[in-house]
């Protein structure tokens, strides 16, 4: 039997795979000095198992654009969001989805530049497609800002249609992968979109403490860190050469074992199979809160989801309700998520949500603990 | 035997302790979620562990400020170089043996605000302190930075007799320990240290990927990251909570457990005594080396050196010998070691320098390898 139930996998995944736990210390043990800062053997070995990475994430993201690693998707937005030039940037579009690592990044920027903050107009969660064409005639977007799936409703959001009317108007396009990579198909989207950020430890099930982007080289940004990067030391700028410009400071190697070994299980199993195995556990999810939907309500649909569900109960705040699961080793987290904008979207900022998100490995085991928590207090 | 004869730990320590490897992944196995996160038990003894974490780092640092964690020190010396007020800040000290980490940062400071950089005057490793005296009375030093001990040749500067005189003109006091924490005693230094920044894969020997900085609160700073910190999330700036301000996005939990392990045995084998190993371990090297001085010269102190020394040999250049040594199994570092400002001063930037570090776990049988190979080639 599980020690508990764990219903927070948009936070972050857990547990991750097997071979993660077993595999990353070992190769850390044997291999773990710096990469590429001498020419010791062990330093090739580590730069080999960084080079299998970036193929790995290359391959999960459809891309032969440049991959830039470091310590999250956090770090990654606030990277590109504060580094590009804004002397052509005027109009900025986001959705009303977004996460605080995006919106206070750009409520930062609107503090600082001459720039127009717009969010996108969305009915629930369908996008207003004929406002935004009228949107975007208006005020021509320059760049656009867009999460492929709402951290707090689980709602995938139709980045091909915003990506690509905003390519007419050739808008910067930045996509916020973190609920999503690892999960969903990125062949079409990663060819409009110039930036996709992710986190290693969510969907990809590595490690926390790393994460990166995809990008688009020909769009001209400042790297956040000044630092060492093991070439061109003599110079008192940042090179210009590419991962090195973007990575300074000594590199993450546990992170990159650890990620490299997730990833290599993730693609050995088959992103397809793992999107089918999360949708089954979704569909599960939703089947049981729906059989108590006089007490709860469900605020996330059931399709086109990636795996995370909201909701309120008639006579338990969210906190009671957390409270609760937890004490029977459920965990679940409550709160604005870190995206008060979703809520005010949606209408329930006052007191927030309780969320519940799935992941590969929920089996029925979690949904009969669920099922017999639930069947306790309504 | 060994696989490898160790001698880089400049840039990060090799091996770390047996618990560490033994340890680390099964604590994050057992509680791997985000910690504060959410009120999980699971989250609650992640929790413990930080707090764990934050005591012991206290201890090394005889300090009482507060402790913020991030990715490295590279990251820490950018978030407080670029996130101080300088409003006030006009005259900017640094010492001759500054990393790129604080150099390039710096330089970016000067294209940008109007101030003035100075070097401190030192003659070799001796710092030049009537003419310190001097320039500070001439140009009152409101910031000054300066590394503990320099990662190429291993000096130990008198942060004492520079961060003391500058406190006389108020001067905002940033310690780069990066090379010393987890070596020497800070008991003086950390009460005239406005900061103090740390890495944790050095010589505290815990993972890659994570590192921070002591913070004397009373100095005004911005973070450098914005996005979800748990807390405040309905405001559109940063909270003003430590250390929640300077910790946006997912914790590196992983990287906090590992430190955490890797400073418990620390503290419990006992700096004091890990200073002594590592000062027999360079004691060992500089005779071995000093047998050889008709054909290298060691541009670095036997005394006063926290465990790097730089050479040169007549015969070869710094790549022919890294590459003899590497062919052994012999891990050293060439080049400029990102600190062109270092090798600039001690007139070795035109050609690098080979280096050679030290760490707790070195011992005769690497120094064997050592002569064998120094006895083979001259």
């Amino acid at each position: 039997m599980k020690d508990i139930t764990y219903f927070d996998n948009a936070s972050t995944s857990y547990p991750k795979f097997e071979r993660f736990y077993t595999e990353t210390m070992a190769l850390y043990e044997n291999c773990g000095v710096n990469f590429s800062r001498n020419d010791s053997d062990k330093s090739k070995d580590g730069k080999s198992i960084k080079e299998n990475l970036i193929k790995n994430i290359k391959y999960i993201f459809a891309t032969k654009n440049e991959v830039i690693l470091n310590s999250s998707a956090t770090f990654s937005l606030n990277e590109i969001i504060l580094g590009l030039d804004y002397t052509n940037i005027k109009t900025v579009y986001i959705s009303p989805f977004e996460h605080n690592s995006v919106y206070r990044v750009l409520k930062k920027v609107v503090k600082e530049k001459n720039i127009d903050l717009k969010i996108l107009k969305f009915s629930g969660f369908n996008l207003d497609f004929e406002n935004m064409k009228l949107q975007f005639m208006s005020k021509k977007p320059d760049l656009i800002v867009c999460t492929h799936a709402s951290n707090v409703f689980g709602n995938i959001l139709p980045i091909e249609n915003i990506f690509r009317e905003g390519k007419k108007y050739s808008a910067i396009t930045v996509l916020d992968s973190t609920q999503t990579a690892g999960v969903l198909d990125f062949l079409e989207i990663s060819k409009i979109s110039d930036f996709i950020v992710f986190a290693g430890h969510k969907n990809l099930y590595g490690p926390s403490g790393i994460g990166g982007y995809i990008y688009n080289k020909n769009i001209s940004l400042k790297p956040m860190l000044y630092g060492g990067t093991g070439i061109n030391s003599e110079d008192e700028d940042m090179p210009e050469e590419l991962p090195e410009r973007f990575e300074a400071g000594s590199p993450n190697v546990l992170g990159i074992i650890g990620l490299k070994i997730s990833t290599d299980e993730l693609l050995r199993i088959g992103i397809e199979d793992i999107k089918i195995r999360k949708q089954e556990n979704i569909t599960a999810l939703y089947d049981l809160l729906e059989e108590y939907s006089y007490d709860l309500k469900i605020l996330s649909d059931r399709e086109n989801n990636v795996g995370v569900i909201s909701i309120e109960a008639n006579d338990y705040t969210p906190q009671e309700l957390e409270s609760i699961f937890n004490d029977e080793g459920i965990v679940t987290r409550r709160g604005l998520h870190c995206a008060p904008l979703a809520h005010k979207h949606m209408e329930t900022e006052k007191s927030g949500t309780l969320r519940l998100s799935v992941g590969y490995f929920n089996d029925e085991e979690d949904l009969n603990k669920l099922r017999e928590v639930l069947e306790s207090i309504f």
